[in-house]
């Protein structure tokens, strides 16, 4: 019985090479915008303004932070109302976003977003905001961007190995999508076209950093993963790297690509219509192999043995992990099936639970 | 190179068997509505009141008629107005749901829409209202339904030929919209599970009309169908049935049945990306004899000679045509094209253009 609740965030998509500015300029016109705040941090500065040239721009705020500490959107919502600004305009990764989110969470300006990375928070209606180390997150309709800009031009500087982590993470969203708290067929379909154009867009990447197909493609597939996700919640996997994120503070990107698989293959046999998908998007017979062959071809990281996990924190770490897997996830899960697939990963050996076990 | 602009519609998808009425009171509390005008046409009434039951209704709205003529849309917007409506809620098919749109539409008034038919109007911001026999339309945010409750209960007294040719003309949308004129990455991709639901749903649905698996598919289809078409536009196929149905008058459904697979082949040879899709989502190594093959289970109509096309027009009809093919079309098109193309599709042959050229 097909049952479930999908909310679509309307959104306008505009995609091209080359074309910021001239998106932007026409965003801008049909906003009908008079007094825009131009954000992004000091590396981008230039590039932002060269974006924003022909528009009527009012201030531009460089004061830019990683998870937006509240002083700072405290300031940059001062800034706006000083403005009276009527549209936001971000230029950057996912601080620069969040930043934009903050003021529109209070003071209800629309958002243009241009990403130079591939975080995803653009396509998102997910806000956040950091006081005292401790970070609150909400969702309001108010934050999500009304357009995204997307232009490979200001990716290819992305370093290579930043670019394959970061779309190993969009990856990750995309397959943690088709078993998450919000499944559904419509996320989905979205997630496995995510992952048809990471498959083509990654491995292009890699070879060279300048490739427009691979950039066109990861650059598509992140924004897709960062759909499917806001659609979906955090699955199994996702909720793997959060404890040991939090509580080992191992590396964000290298902790989901090097967890994927084990999840993959242990969930592998309770979920055979996922599978299925995600085996066709992979180009692969099969889903596992593919995963594989992909992230061979990419030099994934393999172990989390060589990211700062200790080998004595596995079974604490299992202990932590099991009270947050999600009902929706379709296999069962123990504390034993959660110290393996730890030692596995660990250790970066063959899976010994899921398709592998007899 | 990938450029496009995608505006994506944000609305709410409620699913479930026998869930309406549930699904419904949740999102008139969600909104907040306390004056509902309820429309539905007659025969519609008895469900639509039990749907209902427990919402604070203001009035039931019963004139409901086909393309929505003017008259009826006055009607209904003074009916709003004097009952100070706060919500819409439609029961019924595309013209219980265009109804409710052309009082959005000029009242500012949120529609719940719970659709009994494969129509898909639900789905777009497109409104349709007659004068005189002539129908005009237009795209307005404020028809777009805020929410689209689906319920198989309501679809299983649809007839099986009604519904098969329902279902191929939703299949037709999502095959359409890869060479449509606004056709990008990610209405493909809506399309391409539009197609792989309705070739899941349709032959359950032919075989056995109470089938809850094939009724549940093929609504899902057709939902998707509507979004990738309301996002795409028409493209060529979609221009050969309407002017087809405009100068002589061919039954609508039975056209698109009919067109299609002379459509897919004649463009094969131009747009192998598209008819990957199509193929792996109709689950067949090639997309014209998966399309043949699913006809051929549906039993579809198969020569326009049978529906009131004359041989004897074919000519004009080509003539007619090829002004308002789409500049998006991924092969060239001459008159002798859709000479040929219209001969094969009158004799009910296999295509001489297309797949089968030498």
């Amino acid at each position: 019985m097909l049952t479930f609740t999908h909310r679509t965030l309307g959104q306008r998509v505009l995609f091209g090479e080359g074309m910021a500015a001239e998106h932007l300029l026409a965003e801008v016109n049909r906003l009908g915008a008079r007094s825009v705040m131009l954000i992004a941090d000091l590396p981008q500065q230039q590039r932002a303004r060269g974006l924003a040239d022909r528009v009527p721009r009012a201030v531009v705020y460089d004061r830019v932070r990683p998870h937006v500490p509240t002083e700072t959107a405290d300031d940059a919502r001062t800034t706006a109302r000083a403005h009276e600004i009527d549209l936001l305009v971000s230029v950057g990764g996912g601080s620069a976003t969040g930043l934009a989110k903050a003021v529109a969470l209070t003071q209800g300006i629309p958002i243009v977003a241009i990403p130079t990375t591939y975080a995803g928070s653009e396509a998102t209606d997910v806000w956040g905001i950091t006081q005292s180390s401790r970070k609150t997150t909400g969702v309001d309709e108010r934050v999500l961007p009304v357009s995204v800009i997307y232009d490979v031009e200001l990716t290819y500087t992305l370093p290579v190995d930043l670019s394959v982590a970061s779309g190993l993470n969009a990856l990750a969203h995309c397959i943690d999508s088709m078993w998450a708290p919000r499944t559904d067929p419509i996320n989905q379909a979205i997630a496995t076209e995510g992952i048809r154009a990471l498959t083509a867009g990654l491995p292009a990447v890699k070879e060279d950093p300048h490739h427009q197909g691979g950039r066109e493609q990861t650059l598509y597939g992140a924004y897709l993963s960062a759909v499917a996700f806001a659609s979906a919640g955090s699955g199994m996997h996702h909720k793997i790297c959060h404890v040991l994120g939090g509580a080992y503070d191992l590396p964000h990107a290298q902790t989901h690509a090097v967890v994927l698989p084990y999840v993959l293959a242990y969930l592998a046999p309770a979920a055979p219509a996922a599978l299925d998908r995600i085996a066709s998007a992979l180009g692969s017979q099969d889903a596992v192999s593919g995963l594989t062959a992909l992230r061979d071809r990419l030099d994934a990281p393999r172990a989390l043995k060589n990211h700062g996990f200790e080998e004595s924190a596995i079974e604490e770490a299992a202990q932590l992990i099991l009270p947050v897997i999600p009902e929706s996830t379709p296999r069962p899960v123990t504390v034993d099936d959660l110290t393996q697939l730890l030692r596995d990963a660990w250790a970066g050996s063959t899976p010994t639970i899921g398709v592998n076990t007899p």
